[in-house]
């Protein structure tokens, strides 16, 4: 079928005389994941990961991911013909450097405007020009064979007291463009959904588990438009929204809107974050200042209210989490529990809770091998059935009134040998040292990651992925400019220095390909500590309340400091979960919380 | 007398119309020490530490310096009138922020060209320009006001056969010039001391300490020229250099062949090695290349034969800072021994050892409160008798024909309390958290460094110093481009990701002003270790062989893992210095190398 589905698309790259054509797997706003009109990657692949750059010419056809992706996309693209390139791997060439190579003199580059980033645009085109070539941005020609291609969706949109995000909208576009005047700008673009639904304090659902609204955002100094589809926008919103003089205008206006931008004025937008038609409507004679959203770093740092509520999202996750692992553990086996079944009950659990809004991510629930697979989805035909022995793990979401929340355990099913146990343990341990360092202020995730790695490092093991991610609130699950990595993927930016307030996952795992995965994460809000002659201490709040299983810990492994770090933290998380349990499942929760 | 000094430089600064003159602390070369010649900045502030900028105006003078410096700096000028900035610390300005806000329109900014660096004058010149003030280059006003200067050193040259170096020039020419190549370079200039001593394979004595020749080194396809001072170049050198190809010319002449460079050609060079006279010489028309010196990481990556060199210098340092060691432990307050008195018996010891050529650095030797200044150098009048209680920090280091050590113990005299042994356990932790970390290939310091701060961080203690430096091979104590640290000065660039064969300190300490100072370094040498599906391991062996006092030791505050390291350690060292020990030595040393 993809064999096909490229066939017809190669036809359509002849129509238009492109010989080279780059299919991302963003949407209009360079979204990570994207509802389901806009997976045209996905559509024309067979590969269904969140990131991932299809690169097409009339003879060959090469996928791009990363570390995160190899086993599924290796899975998925098995008989297709594509090629897979391993991104950040020795010798794997950039999407850039294998897109010039393609290219030849006379030959054509495409891509969909709408979809692709500027600033991968702009490389893209500056190497076309480099090779004689063309440039075709303005066709969709995914769209042009997609027959069933599903429409946008029209979901509910709700606005957000200040109860639940502690800083109303005014005060926000005040933040902003104190900005903007600091940097010089006369306007601002925005196309990313979470820093307008931030700013914005409206929430809507137009991509499963993100509860955005697909949107882009205009500012000056007295002015705010506000681009959606109009159909969407109640009265209510429409009022609430006029008092804090936010016009709104139909969703593809901003397009021609942009293009009779008066020449001189200087325009503030993240070439990372607006798609490529958007910024190419600007007219010359305007100065595009490349930075940063202003409210990108804003809405990373927690407010006290924000985190107040978050503590409230996690004690009902953990309630749910918790509840989950008892099941697994004491009847998983013989209840013939499968993953999607867990995976069902979580959700259910999840929905006891009063303001459970969505999972904020499709859960990864994996036994066994499939564990080894980073981001596996447990499909109709994969679905495997807990059995003794082995590890389950659950990776898993949701989002509250309160916050988001992103968790994952592993859960030991029965008896498991020596050598899993080490390396529960390791992981373990890892995840403890990042949790209660204490650091000077300064320091970013890039100088912190190898504490949470050392322990794996010691048995030279390692994870392909980042330790963590910034997370939104009540928004995505995988946010910036805070994360925790030592290792930079070629053109990704360091992370920012950890500021107090700020929401960030601690989440190293061991995977042995055909075996078994392990991960244990947890939620670490940074907070100010100490502050003496050396300076600002900061240290970190483990917001996730479950308990790590301890069927799994080798304490004889742990020193005393890490042993005594561990039952701190369950004694917290008994202590925050035990008044909502009945009397058996405190009882349990007691003994997995027991100190060692 | 300073004062006086400071009021005959505005008299000349008067005489030329400059209104702000800057003196940095290096020579021609960019060198971080210099000979007595080039300390115009010392002559002038009184300052004698290794790193620091004067900032003259017409009413304020300002030293700017480093962390290291700071109580050294707060002594040496009080009374002075000069204001001190602490670099680094909130709110101190960088010090071409400070000459721009000095500089007034028709003022006039003065500085030697021939002594501040390229980047760093041009910075300076275009902040004077931006102030509508003039540039004065050409003058060494502190020249002309100092009487009494010392000249400039005619030290011995000496040329190192391959049994020391391991490659020979003409590989390094061959080396370099294939880089050259690769950058499209038609030429090269080089005026650090340590690149040009590392290609020719020569060594001298024009600073004290660093046993290099002033000299400038350029490089074309076929040619190469060396300029300097003919005096001291012997016919030997000559002939051997010859047979290389490498001409050699008058050491000032090169200025003049600069401003004769034909235009388009392209020269590499690095405008933070070379002097500003030198850049500012190069014709109109010829292309720049700022590239770091290619042999600035050819140098770092020490070969086989260097690298089994080291060791066996490391042998008989380790014999000479033992044997210290063991007088001052064992008699050294009944001998009356001081801070100076022992620096010399340390370099006694050295000079029993074969192949011995010179200490590396002036020693700190430095007893109680003395040892809270990180970069101390006892004096007549500072000197101290060793008394019983305390700690006495010995950070010293020699040059011998098998390359240069860099060593730091501090000894416990007598008793010591349980909080200062704390405080030296933890030191001694950070220590071995370094020195034993397995890492992927790809880390550089920066992520590396918090491995050996995290013990101190815990207690919320810190030093304010980067935790290790590269060290040259019978060259400069401090070498890049490797370094381990996790905060970067303003202006600074990362550290290099680590290769193997690079050689870099572990030096972590504590510092409490008015009470003592412990510091505990060990030089470590990176290897390849276990390569697998993850990745290039690496590791890294400790060089220095010394024990750790273990009279300051707890070995309670230390984990299973961090004693078995320390006893590892100690093994080694017993192993390796017990040979060539006295039988009464031997048993000393095996008491202080037990198990614990």
């Amino acid at each position: 079928m993809i064999q096909e589905r490229i066939e017809k698309f190669r036809q359509k790259m002849k129509e238009y005389q492109a010989t080279v054509y780059v299919v991302p797997s963003s949407d209009c706003h360079e979204s990570e994941y994207v509802c389901a009109h806009y997976r045209a990657r996905e559509y024309l692949s067979g590969f269904t990961g969140s990131a991932g750059t299809l690169v097409i010419t009339l003879e060959e056809a090469a996928l791009f991911t990363d570390g995160r992706y190899f086993l599924q996309a290796e899975q998925q693209l098995a008989g297709t013909g594509i090629c897979l390139f391993r991104m950040g791997e020795p010798g794997v060439p950039k999407v850039e450097t294998y897109v010039k190579e393609k290219l030849t003199e006379g030959g054509k580059l495409g891509f969909d405007g709408r979809v692709l980033g500027a600033f991968q645009a702009e490389e893209l085109s500056r190497a076309a020009k480099e090779k004689g070539a063309g440039v075709l941005m303005t066709e969709d020609l995914v769209g042009q064979i997609w027959a069933d291609r599903p429409g946008i969706p029209d979901s509910v949109l709700y606005l957000l007291g200040e109860h639940v995000t502690g800083e109303g909208t005014g005060s926000k576009l005040k933040r902003v463009r104190r900005r903007m005047e600091e940097e010089g700008a006369d306007a601002h673009v925005l196309a990313s959904l979470d820093d307008i639904a931030w700013i914005l304090n409206l929430r809507g659902g137009d991509i499963p588990h993100v509860p955005v609204v697909l949107s882009y955002l205009y500012m000056e100094k007295d002015a705010c438009i506000w681009y959606v589809r109009s159909q969407v926008v109640t009265e209510e919103i429409r009022e609430k929204l006029s008092e804090k003089k936010v016009q709104i205008r139909a969703y593809e206006a901003i397009y021609e809107d942009l293009k009779r931008l008066p020449g001189g004025s200087k325009v503030l937008l993240d070439k990372k974050k607006v798609n490529s038609r958007l910024y190419f409507c600007l007219p010359e004679g305007v100065e595009v200042l490349d930075r940063k959203n202003p409210s990108e770093a804003m809405k990373a740092v927690k407010n006290e209210i924000e985190l107040s509520n978050l503590r409230e999202a996690h004690r009902k996750e953990g309630l749910a989490f918790t509840r989950l692992m008892r099941r697994v553990k004491t009847h998983g086996v013989e209840e013939e529990l499968t993953e999607r079944s867990a995976a069902e009950y979580l959700r259910q659990c999840r929905e006891e809770q009063e303001h459970y809004l969505d999972d904020s991510f499709a859960p990864i629930c994996a036994y066994g091998e499939h564990g080894a697979v980073v981001h596996y989805s447990a499909t109709k035909e994969s679905d495997r059935r807990l059995e003794k022995g082995g590890f389950f793990l659950v990776d898993a979401g949701g989002h509250y009134l309160e916050g988001t929340t992103d968790t994952t355990r592993t859960f030991v099913l029965g008896e498991t040998d020596e050598e899993q146990k080490r390396m529960f343990t390791a992981v373990c341990r890892g995840n403890l040292h990042l949790a209660y360092a204490r650091f000077l202020y300064g320091c970013s995730g890039c100088q912190l990651d190898v504490l949470c790695r050392e322990p794996l490092w010691e048995m030279a093991m390692d994870y392909r992925h980042g330790t963590g991610h910034g997370v939104g609130y009540l928004l995505n699950v995988h946010e910036g400019p805070n994360a925790i990595r030592w290792k930079l993927p070629e053109g990704r930016e360091s992370p920012a220095v950890l500021e107090a307030g700020m929401v960030t996952t601690d989440e190293p795992g061991i995977y042995l390909e055909g075996k078994y995965g392990i991960r244990t994460e947890n939620e670490l809000v940074c907070k100010t500590g100490v502050k003496n002659e050396y300076g600002q201490f900061m240290e970190f709040e483990i917001l996730t309340m479950t308990p790590i299983d301890l069927d799994g810990i080798l304490p004889k492994e742990m020193t005393r400091q890490e042993r005594a770090w561990l039952n701190a933290y369950h004694a917290k998380v008994y202590k925050t979960l035990a008044p909502d349990l009945s009397e058996e499942e405190r009882a349990w929760l007691r003994e997995y919380t027991r100190e060692i």
